[in-house]
């Protein structure tokens, strides 16, 4: 309780919810899409997808296909997926090698994995036709522990001034050597929003996830104060519960850089806009939301493991990714009725709680108004 | 033809149809579903559907989620299913008994029967807090008949004032003592007025629909003049015909309340702006309209009996429903083929004839010209 | 390669392709809509389909269903399929034979096939009402060797106008005695403009159309220049190709109009705004295209054959359709890759080459800024 009344004490005595139209006006939607997606450093997948040299993967970040390529250099780069001939997608496939060149199925123009046109059938006879003038257009790309952000800004700011003093604290469980275990896509009736305050809030474990209440207590939560960068805290696991799984036993090593005190805790941080991190004394969880319209958002769910657990003959992630599964259905139904109830007319803001703290840091960030 | 010359009097000469765009623009489709539908008096259902304390069944109107619920005093009320909270839809299921407590599935906030928010975990200890300011918000809830009818104004008129002299006509048949017999639902891909207009003229009858005409002359109808309530009138069966069915033949007793000259008639109500009141010698079929675009509406055919016939070992609703479903039938697919047409460049108001002088009164009421 | 040096001369050096909105915006979809092809003569089938007096076919044309009809003077005439009462569509058949009269399903007013209303149920009695105030609505119609056009203009000036010197030189061809032997339709995920703009250029044919690549050269291709009206040219088939098939054999008998230099040709027309039409040594091609939205175009492709091979009992369109098939579908591949590619915020218009100078006339023709 001393808990609650610190956090309340930095929330104005009058903090509420967000209209309805934040969720539901499409032109809203559009410009989120531009500010906080476009603008904004976005968590686009993990290095290891694209280990080697002509390794490719798209990506759709704020409508737009990029290509997530590893460079001869072994430097990961994004570009658009755009032709600069007549503006053709480059890539179809989903990922692969696409050896030394980005070709155009079209014409034919050939790109080098650092962008550069190579190959223009018929325009190298052409008096004012130059190479240099058409290179695929870049995006920026930059990794963290083997998490991989782009941007589409112009000039964003380094990646790291964003992340703060984050990198820092999360270094013990040693995320770049993680590798994947498991990968769930959903595709969920909500506005992205809607998502990040569902994981920035326990209020709801109780009610909407029994079996996560057995495990660690919805009070136990202590959340750091909001910033513009990412929201989050640390709950602690009951006494007797090893980690988060079906029955609370864990079936691997700790992570090795883990302190005894670390060992009991899940962490929970939301990187803006839309990567929700979970780190567990044995593995670490990622979402990624991709919005895909006002009340439309792709989640990729993946399960990430310590490659020397991975190797073990009995080596499973079942018993993780099962519990987070049913857990996460449990989060997107709320999310998806919640969706639903807040376009209707009656809606009106309704009042935050002492355990809604991280919402009304994270609302002042998304507000328009101020 | 002296009928027709009457009600031809009270047409101008100039009596056109609607331009197209009353059926196929979306803005305007918004502004009437504003005045008519949250604006007015919605039949929303028959108050047999929700029998003891604590039933409760969803209905959309005007886009709105409500929850339609009999309280612990047997009043009929109606909330909008929004949780006061953060906004979540409080109920789910289309139907059943929620005991007595409507309860949030994300927070447990918890509300009675009368809307008042009596749980709210975690929120009592805010010193300024109070469960008083947060009822769930109402709607009004008006019932004639067994019928139950919905407003979302915020001081509507009385529903009986909107009846006029309607209920005491009506009497005779006894409505709130009939019973559900059957039920069917169409989705017609048809503007909302078209199926009004298409219920309130027997023009189409010799052409369209053969099997009734065998049983009414088409030129047997009689209407009231037009109101703003309500349209509608009489037709008469033919000789040796007893009610509308596949054969014309009555296989129930007449409803108890008919005179001699009730017996011999079909009443048919348009509602404005929801509902069709079809009544017959020994049973009453209702349409109820739920506009779900400018050109797409969804229609709840019911038919509905008196107990003492229902209780016989042989009823069956199966002559009067499967006459009238292949009569409904026919009418949507020319109110189809008409929202078709009227969305051309080509399309232009045509003239109506003597037989149409409900859809001329109709169009008055519609008509945001004068 | 003087080929191309000639027809660059043409083109002025900064000659880019369009910007990416003109295949994705939905408004600029509706001008073209309005300008090319309702304000134009649209291509709408070939004379054959309605032989007789009372034969119909139902055709879309920028939004509206038409009704080309022959009439009992055997002129072929088109109508909006609009009844003039209240709007209802007319037909609803794809096609067939009407007798005499096009009759409303509704209330049955009835046309003839001038399109005059000769019943008006319930009507004649009123005092105002004439039947000749309300004939179907027209619109025009035109026919070239055995191909019909219709056009929405008000006053559209002469079919034979805007076609100019082209019916002269594809007499040869006898297009008005060839007959249908295969069709199929497609539907496309891309722009309109984009299907012409694919079928003006044969620079991607070696990468796209590897098969077609080995029956003529892609440099084969002369092209006339643009004009307003049509685009197109002719290639050369590579020796010992007699026709385009699966193994370039030809099993039929030349089209008996044919030149000596002719057999050796396949000449490509784009009739703007949508038939795009391509003459074989012993068979024609057409394509069809009706535009559905700013991103899907419906493409019908139709095989036509002298009768006299038709009539041979070994008779088999399989050849020519195989062969086209195969190569529709990897146009239609790159069309659509191009749509994804060109609404991307980084794409942006790219120079053309040399052999794209069809692509550049067309792209000044569709051009709202100058």
């Amino acid at each position: 309780m001393s808990t609650d009344a610190k956090a309340r004490a930095s929330l104005p005595a009058d903090a509420l919810s967000l209209p309805g139209w934040y969720y539901t006006d499409s032109e809203h939607f559009r410009r989120e899409m531009d500010r906080f997606f476009a603008g904004g450093w976005v968590h686009a997948g993990r290095a290891e997808e694209i280990p080697t040299p002509g390794d490719f993967v798209l990506r759709e970040v704020a409508g737009e296909s990029l290509i997530l390529v590893r460079g001869d250099d072994s430097t990961i780069r994004a570009f658009y997926n755009v032709c600069r001939h007549r503006g053709t997608r480059l890539c179809e496939a989903a990922s692969g090698n696409c050896g030394g060149f980005l070709r155009c199925p079209y014409h034919a123009w050939a790109f080098d994995l650092a962008g550069r046109l190579v190959a223009a059938p018929q325009m190298d006879d052409l008096p004012h036709f130059c190479r240099e003038d058409y290179p695929l257009i870049g995006a920026a790309a930059s990794t963290w522990d083997g998490h991989v952000f782009v941007s589409l800004a112009e000039s964003p700011r380094p990646l790291e001034d964003a992340l703060g003093d984050l990198p820092g604290r999360l270094r013990p469980w040693g995320m770049d050597e993680l590798r994947l275990g498991r990968r769930t896509v959903y595709d969920v009736a909500a506005n992205w929003k809607l998502i990040i305050q569902n994981y920035s809030e326990c209020l709801h474990c109780p009610g909407v996830h029994p079996a996560l209440q057995r495990l660690s207590h919805f009070l136990s939560g202590e959340n750091d104060p909001a910033n513009e960068s990412y929201l989050g805290g640390r709950m602690s696991l009951r006494e007797g519960i090893e980690t988060l799984s079906m029955d609370g036993a864990r079936r691997r090593p700790f992570l090795p850089g883990l302190s005894e005190a670390d060992r009991r805790l899940v962490l929970y941080y939301a990187i803006l806009p839309n990567l929700l991190l979970s780190l567990h004394p044995d593995y670490v969880m990622t979402h990624t939301l991709h919005p895909r319209s006002v009340g439309r958002t792709e989640v990729v769910c993946e399960w990430h493991f310590h490659p020397e657990a991975m190797s073990q003959p009995d080596f499973s992630p079942e018993d993780a990714a099962s519990f987070w599964d049913m857990t996460n259905r449990q989060d997107w139904h709320v999310c998806e009725q919640m969706q639903l109830g807040v376009a209707s007319r009656a809606h009106r803001p309704g009042p935050y709680s002492n355990r809604e703290d991280l919402l009304h840091g994270f609302d002042r960030l998304v507000r328009v108004d101020g």
